[in-house]
């Protein structure tokens, strides 16, 4: 037996994007239902990117102190960029008067889980969507099944994809599954969690011959690195000696501190932008509409700016019936994405040595390393990008 | 019979660089001979580039009023880029303080030959240099052919070879005429000159979907424009007509004012360094040393910034018999001319439609295109390169 449940805004995927967007419209007033095949501690305890712009933060701030970034996270004033042997600070407080602040996905996560929950949101875990029919009617529905196998169907007068880079909803909106402008890297991260003390107060960006490393952080005693590996890696092709040895010869000049390593995981590399943002009443969000490379920590960023202009945009709609902010949605929100699709690849192009890099491509990425740092509009360009452009840019 | 000169600096190259360093050295009181295998009408009627930045002209005052750049030539506080039918003014002044001046090489060469000569510089024309000699010792030597096809030889403390992208000097120096770094581009310039009035004040950079267009400038009544073609282009492929259609569709939203077109050329781009710049007492500069794709307008000004550095050098060991500065201009001359090799390829990737470029790239480009005009820091990390970084990086 279907149930059927009716609601204003049908939102499948509970990602940052997805539970924020239920939050933005709540204070609007209006209903929304989300839904996630993930089980809550799933989506509470997988590992993901740990960069918040500004702005990200600012708005988790509507959240009141439930949202725990500023308490929790750490705030960074810089980055240091790492080449030939030396180390140079991006500041980003003296280049753009911005932060970024470090705090973990699955954190940002539980605050905003236990934010929507107090508010009393319908909020459905171990639900998967199968389809969404009737995009083109203002009545789409998401069609699923429940956490017991029982088919479940969401009606509504809008349908949000917020449901990652397999996205579901995607096939609705694009008419098929691939249909986006991609692009591929012939070069992973292989990403460690480590029990240390942090080996730099900010996370560096480190080139080297060997390939780019990042030394991140994720407390007093936990660390998280990276460093730039053949995609088909596999994370058991290392010992703990042999990793330790391969990520600080790609930082050279600092010596990490090293300790046990108790995950391993190998991060691929993709960009994708899908062709469509919205067919009729169904549109999407964050990875569901776009992938990035991780090198310009963008990825959640920009989930949730696309989601600042989607409530903006639904608010019109469902409250004074305007349907311009929708209309308009796709190319509004296209602006941010290219350009922070070109940050993510210029970053990612900066500091990886691509296997196929003749001697003049190395010289000049040297050169141009040498010219960001040197200058203070170099630091400056780099720094307002990584903090974050406006929120109208 | 050989002829046997006798100088302190022997230069094999009468361009830019060549001329100023004897320039640069008669101001120290070091004698130096240039010779150049081209005739003097040549070399004053050869058509290049014609964009000097604020550094270059301010080295080039030093030669009095006989430099006619800030009289003859034009201040341009800005260029536009152009893309997706918009024009995008970067304010040169505005954004750091500094200009460049439109004015052509040819007429630089008039100048500087017209000082040199003043002053009484041995100055030769129609002299072929076949090899260096004796570069590893203090007295290497020119092995040349003068106007007549008689031996000459030039023994000198010190050897320069300034004699451009097919120098003779390389091939002592690196040991080879060909070893360096080097990448090639999938396209060249189409340009022209033509009798009409300016299309625009300042240089329009345009990148459209047909590919790149520079409109530039030679004066009232001569202008200069160039779009993108591919390198096996010949120059009468096209009529007069087609050739307007083929600039005017590059630069959309702005009507170019079109007149009878009478010189014709294709410029190919290429990016090398030698491997080595220096031997012993023979050193390179300019396009000796490195070639520059024309898009960043850097050519002619990454020469002089060779010479300036090198004249200190050779003033240190000539006068002081202080090699130092000397041994290490190689390193010191590289560091500006990576950051120029990567300014010219990146205007080059940034405004060109690469002939294999994907959907994903050509959006990327935009993206890349809007975040730098969006943003005053990436407008004035543009001028800043393209007004010229100062004369110590």
């Amino acid at each position: 037996m279907t149930t059927t449940v009716r609601t204003r805004v049908a939102i499948v995927g509970a990602g940052p994007a997805g539970l924020l967007l239920s939050h933005l419209l709540d204070r609007a007033g209006i209903g929304s239902v989300v839904v996630d095949q993930r089980s809550r501690d799933d989506i509470e305890s997988t590992i993901r990117a740990g960069i918040l712009e500004q702005g990200t933060v600012e708005l988790l701030d509507t959240l009141g102190p439930v949202s725990r970034a500023r308490t929790a996270g750490h705030r960074h004033d810089g980055i240091e960029l790492r080449f030939e042997g030396e180390g140079h600070r991006i500041d980003f407080a003296a280049s753009v008067g911005r932060a970024v602040w470090l705090y973990p996905q699955h954190e940002v996560l539980k605050d905003l889980i236990a934010a929507r929950l107090d508010r009393g949101q319908d909020l459905r875990f171990g639900v998967t969507a199968e389809r969404i029919d009737d995009a083109g009617t203002d009545r789409p529905r998401v069609i699923a099944r429940d956490a017991d196998g029982q088919p479940l169907e969401i009606e509504a007068d809008v349908v949000v994809g917020s449901d990652g880079s397999r996205s579901v909803a995607r096939a609705t909106v694009t008419g098929s599954s691939k249909g986006g402008y991609f692009r591929e890297y012939p070069f992973a991260w292989f990403g460690i969690l480590c029990e240390a003390p942090p080996s730099s107060e900010e996370l560096i960006y480190s080139n080297s011959p060997d390939g780019f490393a990042l030394v991140s952080q994720r407390s007093d005693t936990v660390q998280r690195m990276y460093f730039q590996c053949d995609p088909d890696t596999d994370t058991a092709a290392y010992s703990e000696a042999q990793l330790w040895d391969e990520l600080q010869k790609r930082v050279p000049g600092t010596e990490l501190k090293q300790g046990p390593i108790f995950q391993r995981d190998v991060l691929r590399f993709r960009s994708f932008v899908a062709h469509e943002l919205r067919r009729g009443r169904v549109a999407l969000v964050g990875d569901a509409a776009h992938t990035v490379p991780p090198t310009g920590a963008k990825g959640m960023n920009l989930a949730i700016a696309d989601v600042r202009l989607l409530a903006a945009a639904l608010e019109a709609l469902l409250l004074e019936d305007d349907e311009r902010l929708l209309d308009a949605y796709p190319a509004t929100a296209s602006r941010r994405i290219w350009k922070a699709q070109h940050f993510s690849w210029w970053m990612t192009s900066l500091l990886h040595v691509a296997p196929d890099a003749t001697d003049f491509d190395r010289r000049r990425q040297i050169g141009e390393l040498r010219t960001v740092v040197e200058s203070e509009h170099g630091r400056a360009y780099l720094a307002e990008a990584y903090c974050g452009w406006p929120s109208d840019a």
